[in-house]
This record gives C-alpha cells, sequence and structure tokens, in this order.
C-alpha cells in the first residue's frame, strides 16, 4: 500500500509520499514512489506513484527514456503544457498496459496504477492532475485542493478541516505530515520515510526535496504533539450530559 | 454505505449506527440497521449490520421468527451465553446464504454482510462479537476495545487515540459521535440520524435508546465545536521552522 498527497496552493505545491510497498505482509520493501522532472528556470514536474510496482516502474523508466530520445519524441522535457503531460503519462501508462495486461491476467494479477502528477510549465500557473490506470485523468479545479492516492481515508479529515489555496506553504507541509501520521498509525503497510516535495509557483524548480524519517527531529515533535492535542481537544468538548442518568 | 462501532467497556457497551443505505448515490434511502433482543433482568443483546441489505434484513426476520418458535428452538432468547449467540447469529446467516447466494450470483451481486453483535447473558461478562458473511466470527479481547463495520476509516483515529476499557461512557458516546461526524463529513453514503444504545455492564437491560438527528443539540454543538478545536490544535502546533528559507 501507498499513501501520497499533492497539494496546489496559491503559494505553490506541496508533495509527500511514503515509501513503504507490500506483496502481502511478510514481503514490505522500501521504494521510492517520489519521481521530479525539472528544467530549472522553465518547467518543474513531480510524480507519485501507487498500486502495481511493476507497472509504475515500468512507467517510470519508459519516461525517462523519452526525455533523452531527442526533441522529435515527445516527453516531459518537451511537452507544451500540463495538460498535454498528464496526458503524456497517461499514454506511457496504456503502453505498459498493452504490453503487461495480458501476462498479469494469466496471473489474476489487477493491472492498477494510479498517479499524482502537479506541476509548472512556463506560460501557465501550476497544475496538479491524477491520472489513472486507463490512462485518463483527472484535474484540481480552484474547489479542489489536493489529491491522493493509496490509502486516503485516515488522513483524509484533518485535510478537508485546514487546507484551502489559501494556505501558507509551511502550513500545508504540516498538515501533510499530520496526514501522513494519522494514516501511518492505522495502516501497517504505509512506512517511514517520507518524501517530500515543495515547489514554489512561479519558481520553475523544486524548492525542498527532504527525506524524512523517525529521526526527523520535527516529524516526531508532531506525531507527539498532535496525539496529545487530539487528546486535549477531546477532554475539552463537553460530555453528553443527557447520559447522567444513565 | 453504513458506519457502526461498538464499544466493550469496563462500564459497559457503547453502539452507534447511520441509517442510510444505498443503491448507488441516485438510491439513497433510512434504513434502521440496529436491532435489540432483551430480556430485562436476564439478557440484552445489541445487533448492527451492514451490507447488502436484503441479506440482514432477511437473517433480522429470521432471527425473530426464531424468539417465539418456542423453547425447542434455538433463538437469542433461549442461547446459553454470548458465545453461543454469535454462532446462533452466523449460522442463521449460513442459512440466508444457503437460499439465496445462488441467485444473488446469477446477478453478480455480492452475498455480503457484516454483524456487530454485542450484549450481556446472566453469568459472565459482557462480550461483543462481530460476525462476518461466512458465518464465522471474532471476539473482542482485552486488547480490542471496539469494533467498527462499514465505513470504518475515517472514524478510526480519533477512537484509537482516546478510548480504553477504563473510558467511561459518557466519554465513549462522545468518541462515537465525533467518529460518527468524520465519517459523515467524508463519506455521503453515512447519513442521520444516528442509532446510538447504551447498555451498562451487569443491567441486563438497555439504558439508553435514542435516535439523533441533525437537530439534536448535543451532537450538532458537538460537530461544530470539534471542528473548531481540530482547527484549533492544528493552529497551536509549531510551523516547520526548516522551511523557512523555501
Amino acid at each position: 500500500m501507498t499513501y501520497c498527497v499533492g497539494m496546489l496552493l496559491d503559494a505553490g505545491m506541496v508533495f509527500l509520499a511514503d515509501s513503504r510497498t507490500n506483496a502481502g505482509v511478510d514481503h514490505i520493501s522500501t521504494f521510492r514512489k517520489t519521481f521530479i522532472f525539472e528544467r530549472s528556470g522553465e518547467r518543474v514536474l513531480v510524480l507519485m506513484t501507487s498500486g502495481n510496482l511493476a507497472v509504475t516502474q515500468a512507467m517510470v523508466s519508459m519516461l525517462r527514456s523519452k526525455l533523452n530520445a531527442g526533441e522529435d519524441v515527445e516527453s516531459l522535457y518537451n511537452v507544451p503544457d500540463m495538460f498535454a503531460a498528464a496526458r503524456h503519462v497517461g499514454e506511457t501508462l496504456r503502453e505498459v498496459h498493452q504490453r503487461d495486461a495480458e501476462g498479469l491476467a494469466a496471473f489474476s494479477i489487477e493491472f492498477n496504477a494510479s498517479i499524482i502528477l502537479g506541476g509548472q510549465i512556463k506560460g501557465e500557473a501550476p497544475r496538479l492532475f491524477t491520472v489513472y490506470a486507463a490512462g485518463n485523468f483527472i484535474e484540481a479545479t480552484p474547489e479542489t485542493t489536493y489529491f491522493q492516492i493509496g490509502e486516503s481515508k485516515y488522513g483524509k479529515p484533518i485535510i478537508d478541516r485546514t487546507i484551502t489555496r489559501a494556505t501558507p506553504m509551511d502550513d500545508a507541509v504540516k498538515c501533510a505530515l499530520i496526514s501522513m501520521d494519522s494514516t501511518i498509525k492505522s495502516n501497517l503497510s504505509v512506512g517511514l520515510p517520507l518524501d517530500l516535495v515543495c515547489v514554489r509557483s512561479d519558481a520553475f524548480r523544486v524548492a525542498l526535496h527532504q527525506s524524512i524519517d523517525a529521526a526527523n527531529p520535527y516529524f516526531s515533535a508532531l506525531r507527539t504533539r498532535w496525539g496529545e492535542s487530539l487528546r486535549h481537544a477531546f477532554d475539552e468538548l463537553p460530555r453528553p450530559d443527557w447520559l447522567a442518568d444513565l
């Protein structure tokens, strides 16, 4: 399993992914799920993957091999805008599907993959997409501040309650880390280290790419204090006094 | 969809269920999912259901018809203990399966059902079970304070952080309502009114059975204040100052 969240703010974009993959609980490994494609000053794209690791790794390998295949070959370095980038990712995923889906089906293995793609290409504002296994995709609109893939439910309520487009980037990072903590607490197959990527609007480069593990002092303090705060908030709420006569 | 949670505390048991069922988003109805079987002073059993409504309703009808079929017929009124009650519920579910599973399969409809069964029968302590569609079941051990069925993920983190066996019943009710609120906020197919049932240990009767809708002043105050508290707790946490140079 995986948990990835990508946020689109006025200030820029925040991407957070865990790094655990599993094929059953007895086969757990660490794989990075975050990939950056950058031409500093002109474009920056960030991609996070969930689903069948063989499928998503094949897709990333194919995306990469196209980067260096010359200007005649469409790639994430030469697509004109983020819409074209999302279509390019979707089409690459379809190439993997054409090659592998039948082989997987013979073993009753589902061809599943979800991708968060965000970034900015000179000439337009930052944009955020989710690309599905079928190669189709949706884009975040002003009402949609974030996309999640993988094990999204445990970490969703805190995002819904705290994040809007106007949220500053440091608050969004704080929220993403709390959301991840709630997920890790509830799902063994989501695990450290985390990959955090921040991109400022109109910077066309990655501002921060950091690996966060259990030793990270900010994250470990946040985990402890958030638990205490929740517990405190819970205690402060009125008890149901209409139960007093129970 | 459904969300039900049953908690087993030293003080007694708390059961909370929503009442929404849906067959697609364009076919949403209100059905009660909580059923009480009580012989005051001797036994009290509470059952909550999720899954295919036709399956769970058939099961409840069969459980009820056995109640009045005489002492020779095993029923929830004459099983000697809660283990036998869980087995009785499981076997009744298997009878529904025998009758209906093939017919459902012809329309590719899955035979799915999950049941929370809790209660106390004179001679033993209160016990809490989850019964699965296959008729098998698990019981809460001292490490397991609660069971959930249906859309369980959104509402799980708050329970994990606040409830133990020693939690007083009013705190458990507060927690169950917050857990339900988080679920309702995130999943359209879980909805009001709620059915709340409380059973005190060794009372062998229902202490409270209340329907809670949007007009309930405690629940609506709790929803507002919990959102504010979470937001406040979030604001109070330190920002990631290592992002300052972004």
